[in-house]
C-alpha cells in the first residue's frame, strides 16, 4: 500500500493503518464466506417424488405443485414406478417383451385410468371421488397436470423405473424430462420442501 | 461528513478516510443481505402432511409432531382426504348429498375407528396394534392427539378435501384450523422438516 | 485501546478512531451471527424415515439413499413399523408373547421376504420385479442394502417399534443403531432432503 506523505506517520496514525488492514482482511473474509452461504442457503423449490399411481395421491402431488407455482416457486416433480403410470399417454405393446408386456397390461394407461388407494372397488372409488371434486368445482386431475406443465412446473420421469418397467419416452407425455436419482437430488437438495408421495 | 480541522488533511489521512468510507459502505451491503439471510433460513420447524387416514400412519405423524414439539420445535399437521377422518369427531348426515352421505358411511369417524394400512383384517389388526402398544405402555393415538394441542402442535384441516368429501368444521375436533394449500406451504416453505405420510 | 502519541489528536483524528470503533463493533456482531448461521444452515445430509415394508417402496429408499451418498452426502435410514421387516436377519420366537409370536409369523423375514404395494397376487408382484429389475441389470435390494453399509448410511431401527412388536436388536441386521424419534430428528433437522417413505 504506497502512501505518498509530507512527514513520517506518527504512533497513532500507524495503529490506525493496522486497525484498517485488520478490518479489510476480516471483512474480506466474511464476504467470501457470504458467497458461500448464498450458495448453500436453500431456494425458494420444492421437490417431490411421486412413487404412487393412485389418483386420490398424485392429485394431491399435482396440487401442491401447481399451488406452489403459483407461489413463484421452482417446483420439480420426479415420477417413479406406479408413478410412471400417470404419465402413459398410450399403451404401446411392440418391442416388448412377455414380463414387460404383462406389466403394461396390468398398469393404468394415464391419468384417466388411474384408482384411489382405498376403497377403489374395481373402479368406482376413483369414480366417486371424480364426480364428487367435479361438483365442488375442484379442477380435475388432468386439467392440473396440463396446468402444471403450463406453469413451468418441471416433470422428471424415472429412467431407471422406465428401464425396468420397459417404457419408452414416446409412450408418456410431451414435454417432459427423463433422468435419475441424481437430477432429482440435484433439486431436492437446494429445495425447501421434499416429499414422497 | 463534516470533520471541523485546524489544518488541512495529510495525503494518507485521505487515504485513511477513503478506507473507511469504503469498508462502510462494504460493511452496511453485508449487513443488509444479512438480514435477508436471516429471513431466508429454515426455522425450528416441521410441516407433515397428513394424507393417510390408516392408524398406523397416523400415529407415526403424532409420534414425530409431539417429539418435535418436545424438542421446541413449531409443529404444523396438516390433514388431507383420508387424513380427515382422524379428526372427525361425530358423523354428521344432515345436509349432505347421497354421494357425500356414501362417503360418510364408507369412511371411519374418529381415531378410534381407523383400520391399519396392512393386515388390517376387518379392524383386527388395529386391535392388535392398539392391544400391543397399551402393553409396551406406548401412548394410545387418543392420547398423542391431545398432548399435541396441548403442545401447541398446529392442526390444519384442509379445506378443498373438506369440500369434496362434504364435511363441516363441526364435524371435527375443536381448535383446529382450515387451511388450503397455500397454508401448508407458508409454513412448509420455512421448515426443516417436510414429510407426506 | 492505548495510544501513545507525541501530540494530541486532531478532531478529523478522533472522528477515524471513532468511526473505526464503530466499525469493529459491527464487525464482530455481523462474525458471531455469522457463526450462528453456520450453525442454521442445512447440512449436505438426506434422512428418510422407512415406515413401508413393502419391496417396491424399500427400493427407492435404499436407491435414494446410495445415490445421495455416492454424491458425497450423509444419509440416516430410521426404519420403523412395517418398514423394521426389510432389517430383520432372522425369525425368532423364543422370549415372546402370544400376540408377539402372531405378529412375528404374520410379517416377513429380511428384504427377500418383502412384497409390493400393488399387484402383490402372494408374491408374484415382488418375483415380478425383482425378475424385471434382474434383466435390466438394477442392483437387488440386497446389493443396494449392502452398499448403503459400506458407503456409510447410517441405518437406525425404531426403539417404540421394536418394544411394540417385540423385536430385539439380535433379529435385526448387525451394524445398525437403536434410536427413537429424536434420533430421527437431531438428523432430520439437519438435512436438505426429509422423505417419508
Amino acid at each position: 500500500m504506497a502512501m505518498t506523505e509530507a512527514r513520517p506517520m506518527m504512533p497513532h496514525e500507524s495503529i490506525v493503518v493496522e486497525r484498517l488492514n485488520a478490518l479489510e482482511e476480516r471483512l474480506s473474509r466474511l464476504e467470501a464466506q457470504w458467497q458461500h452461504v448464498q450458495e448453500e442457503l436453500p431456494e425458494n423449490r420444492a421437490s417431490i417424488i411421486v412413487f404412487s399411481g393412485d389418483l386420490d395421491k398424485v392429485l394431491p402431488a399435482f396440487i401442491i405443485a401447481t399451488g406452489a407455482a403459483a407461489m413463484g416457486m421452482h417446483v420439480s416433480l420426479f415420477f417413479t414406478f406406479w408413478g410412471l403410470n400417470a404419465l402413459k399417454k398410450r399403451r404401446d405393446l411392440s418391442g416388448k417383451g412377455f414380463l414387460e408386456k404383462l406389466f403394461a397390461l396390468m398398469t393404468p394407461v394415464g391419468t384417466e385410468g388411474l384408482g384411489v388407494s382405498k376403497m377403489n372397488f374395481f373402479g368406482i372409488g376413483a369414480k366417486l371421488l371424480r364426480t364428487l371434486m367435479k361438483r365442488k368445482q375442484v379442477a380435475s386431475l388432468e386439467e392440473l397436470a396440463q396446468m402444471a406443465q403450463e406453469m413451468g412446473v418441471k416433470i422428471i420421469a424415472c429412467q431407471m423405473s422406465m428401464d425396468v418397467l420397459g417404457l419408452t419416452k414416446d409412450e408418456l407425455w410431451d414435454g417432459i424430462e427423463v433422468g435419475g436419482v441424481a437430477t432429482f437430488l440435484a433439486d431436492a437438495t437446494k429445495s425447501r420442501v421434499t416429499l414422497f408421495i
